[in-house]
């Protein structure tokens, strides 16, 4: 243990079920785990391991290269033109806004020849890393050791709040303070950020998510799960600081390969109270929750083609969510999983000087009440439609206009721009789409009160469900823009007079809301902040900071081998080609979800079958990490991550890599599609010539 | 209050949402409302409302012709050679244990022109009622007015078996002791038992279930959810002592019809707290295994379409059951709803010389845990498997033979016929589809025992769900017809020794289960009994006996009018069209779940498009009515119950007929699609010679 260069043994050797317990936080990083913040790259291991040399250029040109999708995903830059490549899931969002009846962009696929072609997302924001900074010492200013948790939470967040407004005043870019180490660390993040975002291309959806739910988080795979927009800055194509030029080659079995990405949550470091508590209520809460949504929207789906294409996008994002939750609790179900938590636990505690941290995460996280009101009222599991979203946000930004006690961190001044962009976006909103949410959403608040409805009630005022959500839907007028425009101009007071039944719902809550979740904040969320920061240093203390930090949404960069693996005694092939795409859809009858788009039937007998179309690695990647390029060690682009094997969803919890794949799709099948079946030549030139001028020595 | 005859305000005058409170059970009936027992019909009712005279020959022979399915629906003899009718819903399951991969009954329906080309089922139990007997002071024979409840139960329980067992021998019928009003009376049902059924034929699923769940507890609508079996006895067609004509001329707006069918369960004598109950508790619970289930099966179908075809059943079922739950749980949200329902009891509690019954209800109900234990171990929510029912019923039938003190009811000598039916049914099982019943079903079980997982792990094993339901699948040999006949042969102590998984499971639960039983039993189901019992006798001192009793599977007669109504400001037809069927087809472009079968699409232009293919009636109908023969005063056959509509669902608690109506396949609709689009003109003649010989003076 606590060994730092004992890593040879996850090359070449064939792993059992048994060696995963070698990966382990407890002993320095092995195998290939690790979700590396750019500040502190993981030069050592791949020296060691790989042979590899990760300097500070290299690292430079993809931080600058990298974006982040603001609503879950990531990207990166593909050409000196501000081309910028995505997976379609992450696209999908906007393809949805930018459809209509006559134009389902979804299900036809869109390519702008001309950038006068070019279609502006309604609703998207781009962030592109330019400076980490440690600024744990600023944020703890003013904290001692000893003192309540409510009271240092609250000085924290007032530091916090002046770190970021500060940066931000002076550099112009968006500044934000990250938590790392469960609070033992806060860096800051600045970022530019770009908004103005234009559609270039993307497949059909039937190549893009090809084969459906049914094949979502499972692999072998055969997709095109990819969308390229290009970044625009004052009525221009954006020259961003670098760019990935696409790999025309792609990759070999056993090739070294780096994700650079965005994971969003990853919890290794939790304890195994905290873990067992996922398993026990907050999974199950999120299965039932997804479950009850998705049920509302195939229903909602079925009644008509035109209904089914309004819903599709909330269809697809809740089944994911559905399939992920329900892998990882698959995963937490294990006892052989459970008990090598407890074995990493036990010998940090055994070498702690005190077990009260421990003892105080127990403690709190056994408020399963407090916890589903937080996500019922204050998290709008109760209410998630975007019109209550819109009327919250201009009932507290009133509130923050009216009295400063008001003050939430997300209406801080740095925040007030993205928030506007969400609340004014002229993204389409479906009002029979929202009484079937919110349907959905208010019986789920019911069902889970029980027979403490109390708060139920004042959210349904006695009504059903259903008839509930009509009542809201139809008495709304935040469907106009400009409607939205005058009541966010309005003052508190003038709010109140509203006759809104949006706008009245978030004033009527609001009081329950954030009674919720200041109880959560105080119960829970500040003593596990206090108590993870005491075991980060007796982590630090036994372990040095060799162990990346559970994942935060922000640039990352993780590595690792394509590789195949065994399953049932079979070898599963470390990639697919563009022929097994067509075989699959053959061994289907050409049936939905394994239907092949138009545009793939007529090109059948032109596309080259042997060239690859998706390929895995070992790499160590999470949700958010959609989107990300993958690279060869020369910083080429080879592949675009978009998914994990079923095998991977425990990975929030534990890496494995004895089954365990990211799943990428490969640039050759990428470029041949473009090439063959969009003939979309003018932007395979772009890609082409960003190529040759970025790989000339 | 309590005027018997008072009924005159419900025909002809238009309701208000007011008048619905005027059907409530404090008043004698009025409105339609009422599932008469056959032992007790509406003679006084019908003559003063509607001056019919409904004589006992008249309900001699509906009694005689109709049938029960112990698969959960009603149906009817409809020709002297033992032609019985049903829905298709209820006949599905049949259809798909009759399927194969080549030939999918589901899609493609069937006809046999002869009597040899009939398909036997292979797991039908028809029951056709032949007397009523009234044996309350027998089942009640040694309770004292003070005793112990549970010394109470056990007594009863004895009586009872010892009556149907007294009865069986006597007769050689299947003979039921059927416990109504709460346990205020309990009445001897005997009943000739058939199991030579044969599928005569069926319509495509296409047309059967047209609408699919969009359309399902909906109307208008338009489908013909019917199928036709023979019954045979000793290898020849059954001779029924009475049968339905089938009506050539359908029904008028106005008319006057009954409904003859086996309501399932209503809860319309339960307490107010019992239905808040059942709104807080039980129906989220039985709402989050519905989706739970259905999410699963989705999945499951998603696959292949071979996967669909295998799981397309469960889908239907548990999406109907799903759907009727919202209804309810809608329904019982209503804070005026929930009003009427304290008015009720209020009004009977005040009358009453003791609150103790209504208090001793309330405590009963209050023990969550009891009754969720008691669903998921012993009513086998955590493993809805057919593998595992088929191993309980193998470990408890050795049980009952080594030991009396191990008898349940359910294994009582009466029982013993239809359950080796059950055992040993060659119906198919597949191991794919059990796997993912299982696997959800074990997911659902781990996640409701949240953090009390002690019986949860000793069923999974600390294994995941899934890798748990693939060891049970995989490790058991129950899909053997032969294999269950040899372990049923064994003592339980040879059966102990057992290596099969699944009786391994049903073996090592048992104790877990019949203590859930058992507590459920001592805590919720005896005081509930008893304290009912007392209700019902106040009831009766304040009401006589006016009142029908709660729903029981059994025999029941219904009537009512067809008739329109306004929804919405609109007015809803009465009836709808074969034309209306194929407008809606084209509406929806064709698309499913409103695709017209090749059939329908090749007889557009010979089907007459003003005949009658769905009307609807304010009797009073519930789920267990699937099925039932709709007649008209000379007693021939005017439709088929199917359904309910939307407004129809809180019916289970609360009769309404504003907006509630029940919804058949006309008679008229039928008989065209049999003669135009199935061409089956031998079943045509028979039923016409059927129909011809019966109406004659």
């Amino acid at each position: 243990m606590n060994k730092r260069n004992s890593s040879a043994i996850s090359l070449g050797l064939a792993f059992t079920a048994l060696s995963i317990s070698l990966a382990c936080y407890t002993s320095s990083v092995r195998a290939d785990e690790g979700m590396f913040p750019f500040n502190t790259p993981p030069k050592e291991q791949l020296a060691q391991k790989y042979h590899f040399d990760l300097n500070q250029e290299w690292l430079d040109k993809a931080m600058h290269a990298a974006v982040r999708f603001n609503n879950g995903g990531s990207g990166g830059f593909i050409s000196p033109d501000g081309l910028v490549i995505t997976n379609h899931h992450i696209a999908d969002a906007t393809l949805s806004e930018l459809s209509t009846p006559q134009n389902d962009l979804i299900a036809r696929g869109f390519l702008a020849r001309t950038r006068s072609e070019e279609l502006k997302a309604p609703n998207l924001e781009l962030n592109c890393l330019q400076s980490i900074e440690d600024v744990t010492s600023q944020v703890q200013a003013g904290i001692t050791s000893n003192m309540d948790p409510q009271k240092a939470a609250d000085i924290r967040r007032g530091n916090i709040s002046e770190i970021e407004k500060k940066a931000t005043q002076k550099t112009g870019l968006r500044c934000d303070v990250v938590t790392l180490y469960q609070g033992s660390r806060y860096h800051l993040y600045s970022y530019k950020k770009y908004t103005d975002v234009r559609l270039v291309w993307a497949p059909e959806e039937g190549v893009a998510f090809f084969g459906g739910d049914a094949d979502n988080f499972e692999y072998p795979r055969t997709c095109l799960d990819a969308a390229i927009f290009r970044v625009y800055e004052n009525g221009k194509p954006v020259q961003p600081q670098s760019y990935f030029p696409m790999s025309f080659e792609g990759v070999k079995e056993g090739e070294l390969v780096f994700v650079v990405g965005h994971p969003g949550t990853t919890n290794r470091l939790e304890t195994y109270a905290q873990v067992e508590h996922t398993r026990n209520f907050t999974l199950p809460y999120r299965l039932a929750k997804a479950r009850a949504m998705e049920n509302a929207y195939h229903q909602f789906a079925e009644r008509s083609t035109e209904n089914a294409r309004r819903i599709n996008n909330d269809i697809r994002s809740v089944a994911n969510s559905r399939k992920a939750y329900t892998g990882m609790y698959e995963g937490l179900c294990q006892e052989a999983i459970m008990k090598r938590k407890a074995d990493q636990e036990n010998k940090l505690r055994e070498g702690a000087s005190s077990q009260n941290p421990w003892k105080a995460v127990e403690s709190a996280i056994n408020n399963d009440k407090v916890e589903e009101n937080y996500y019922l009222f204050e998290r709008c599991d109760a209410y998630p439609s975007p019109l209550f979203h819109i009327a919250r946000h201009i009932v507290r930004l009133a509130q923050a206009k009216d009295n400063s006690k008001y003050e939430l961190p997300e209406y801080r001044a740095n925040k007030l721009d993205s928030l506007k962009a969400d609340i004014f976006s002229p993204a389409p909103i479906y009002a029979d789409v929202e009484k079937a949410r919110l349907g959905a959403s208010l019986s789920f608040l019911g069902e889970r009160c029980g027979p403490d409805r109390a708060d139920a009630h004042s959210v349904l005022h006695g009504l059903s469900p259903q008839d509930r959500a009509q009542q809201l839907v139809e008495g709304t007028r935040l469907f106009d823009v400009d409607e939205r425009r005058r009541l966010a101009s309005l003052s508190l007071e003038d709010l109140k007079k509203s006759d809104d039944a949006m706008i009245q719902l978030a004033l009527e809550v609001d009081p329950i809301a954030r009674e919720a979740r200041s109880v959560y904040e105080d119960k829970v969320r500040s003593p596990l902040i206090q108590s993870y920061s005491q075991i980060a240093q007796e982590r630090f203390r036994q372990e040095g900071m060799q162990v990346p930090p559970d994942a935060t949404f922000t640039l990352r960069l993780s590595y690792g081998v394509v590789k195949s693996y065994e399953d049932n005694g079979q070898k599963v092939p470390y990639m697919t080609t563009l022929g097994d795409f067509y075989g699959r859809a053959q061994q289907h009858q050409n049936a939905a979800p394994y239907q092949l788009p138009k545009s793939w039937e007529l090109s059948a007998t032109r596309v080259q079958s042997d060239i690859p179309m998706v390929f895995i690695s070992t790499a160590d990647t999470i949700g958010g990490n959609s989107g990300s390029p993958v690279l060869n060690t020369r910083g080429e682009m080879v592949g675009l991550n978009f998914d994990r094997n079923q095998f991977g969803m425990v990975r929030n919890y534990v890496y494995d890599e004895t089954k365990a794949r990211h799943i990428s799709v490969a640039t050759p099948g990428l470029l041949e599609a473009l090439d063959i079946v969009y003939n979309a030549q003018e932007l395979l030139a772009e890609l082409k010539a960003a190529s040759a001028s970025s790989t000339k020595p």
